[in-house]
């Protein structure tokens, strides 16, 4: 199978429970602004004139309830994927931790490079040395190791500059949008070029996604009926496509059977999946969100190898899609 | 790819809407029967009393919301498999509608052979035979086409036996069933080994099952942005494995991420979906629907090859599985 090296680091792409503090914003009146946390700019406008418009029964733009679906990207739209995405931190992080039960890795690549911090090795991994990174940390267990496994990283571990709890690098602006729309009846999705299954160890509790509504790149299953309960194990092989690029409105389609009219990316991996939303008749919304805060977050787009940013900004005009400032459309961050 | 005939005919099994009429069934009192349909015997009993327990927040074995899920079949357990799976019935018409622009398939088989009504050179279809027949009707089209081809199947076009409509030919007890899970907060999905497609063309106003809580089988497609919309065609291509027998938990657990806590089928395509749902802790429950009721319906289990009912049967004492009889436990079937 194909597995092109991009294609693998993004679905290294991609949070978790235990604290729950960040998901619950208390519900309020109707009169009350329902995004507070947003600068009251174009990109905010555009969001409550969109949603106020497809609910209104009266308005020629009204969608019903059944087709208002809204697609989020993940990594550097929902959380911070500098300086590099959290499930890949997540990768080294296993590999480290697996070590001591592999003392062969002390001079096997790509183990060897990890273990010594030797990163112009680790910048120069070919396709099959990730596959062998996900090999051993994403595959070869049961479903509920995996989980277990990511929910011990993300009690144990910090972001290496922020020095965070990964959990608590969620942008509140983007939680407030999503039981914005949620509670106007929008059926929201997460769609995650990383894999499906770490980031649905943290959406309920982090995003108030339900773990159904998280759609993502899939490894292949084996299930195993042989023990008292049957239990699916993962294997180190990827359902194509991955859930990036292209992928994105194959995954859409596949997983949820409607296009959606809102979607929200911020790199030229949801290049598609905006266009595939936007471009169609009726009411349709795209928007990205653009990294422009060196000081609160981070500031990056096309210099960036993680979350570059290029086509898409550059399609943003032409194609009416809102570019959103974390500088200056974000009242708050984290 | 490896598409085992099996696979594909199943993969053929799949109805629609316009008629909306059975649907909607009123909202009642909380004290009236929420089962109405159901003779009052062990099936309704046990179902009653799983839902009370689960829904009650006193109950030992109180299920939050989150993970109510029920997953339900979808050929022969919501609607008719008989003579044939609706989506095969389908498959063959759609050919003699094509047959005009294709004069080939005057010398071609499989193409000749459904023409002349050949059953012998039908039965005796090779791998390679219903490949082509997928490839010309259900592949090289955009996703609406495909949907349009089937809604006006679903408009035009009766059982051959019954001499119904394909979407009056649902089972009304399960409908009812559906809409009493959802009412208790039930997450309820259709896990279908027919194509996704096909079954979602009519899964809302038939079943009330929203599009993306149906899960099937799934085509490869192809993204086309060369238009002014962007498309999905549709490939001749399977992403394994098949929604059915092991490709069943392998789907749930990729599209909802969640062990079910009921599971409803009818054959032995349905054999590890009970299985994975309910050898596992928790409340669970499994049920088959067993079709012996030739007057309403039709009878069979062993010796069909279409819902071949055989191993899953002889499992469900011991698996505490209950087997709903079609003849004595529905008062009325469509």
């Amino acid at each position: 199978m194909n597995t092109p090296k991009h294609a693998v680091i993004v679905f290294l792409g991609g949070l978790m429970l235990s604290t729950m503090i960040h998901a619950e914003t208390k519900t309020k009146s109707s009169t009350a602004d329902p995004l507070v946390l947003w600068q009251d700019q174009t990109a905010k406008k555009t969001l409550m004139t969109f949603v106020r418009d497809v609910t209104d029964p009266e308005s020629k733009k009204y969608v019903t309830p059944e087709d208002r679906v809204a697609v989020f990207d993940n990594d550097g739209t929902l959380w911070t994927e500098q300086p590099l995405y959290t499930q890949l931190l997540f990768t080294l992080n296993r590999v480290k931790e697996l070590a001591p039960k592999h003392p062969e890795w002390k001079t096997e690549q790509p183990f060897k490079a990890i273990l010594e911090h030797d990163e112009k090795t680790l910048k120069s991994m070919k396709e099959g040395d990730i596959a062998k990174l996900v090999a051993v940390t994403h595959a070869g267990m049961t479903e509920e190791q995996f989980e277990k496994d990511v929910d011990e990283f993300f009690k144990n571990q910090k972001h290496p500059q922020k020095k965070m709890n990964y959990t608590d690098m969620v942008y509140q602006p983007m939680v407030e949008l999503i039981r914005y729309l949620q509670k106007n009846d929008f059926k929201v999705f997460i769609v995650t070029g990383g894999g499906v299954e770490f980031v649905r160890a943290f959406s309920e509790p982090v995003y108030g996604v339900p773990k159904e509504n998280v759609i993502g790149s899939n490894l292949q299953y084996e299930y195993k009926s042989d023990g008292k309960t049957p239990e699916l194990l993962r294997k180190a092989e990827l359902v194509p496509p991955v859930d990036d690029k292209i992928g994105k409105p194959v995954h859409i389609q596949r997983e949820i059977g409607r296009r959606p009219i809102l979607a929200f990316g911020n790199s030229d991996g949801d290049f598609e999946m905006l266009k595939f939303t936007t471009e169609s008749k009726g009411p349709r919304l795209g928007l990205i969100l653009h990294h422009d805060d060196s000081q609160r977050e981070y500031a990056y787009d096309k210099e960036s190898r993680v979350g570059h940013l290029e086509e898409a900004l550059d399609a943003a005009k032409r194609e009416g899609w809102i570019v959103v400032s974390m500088k200056k459309d974000f009242k708050t961050v984290y």
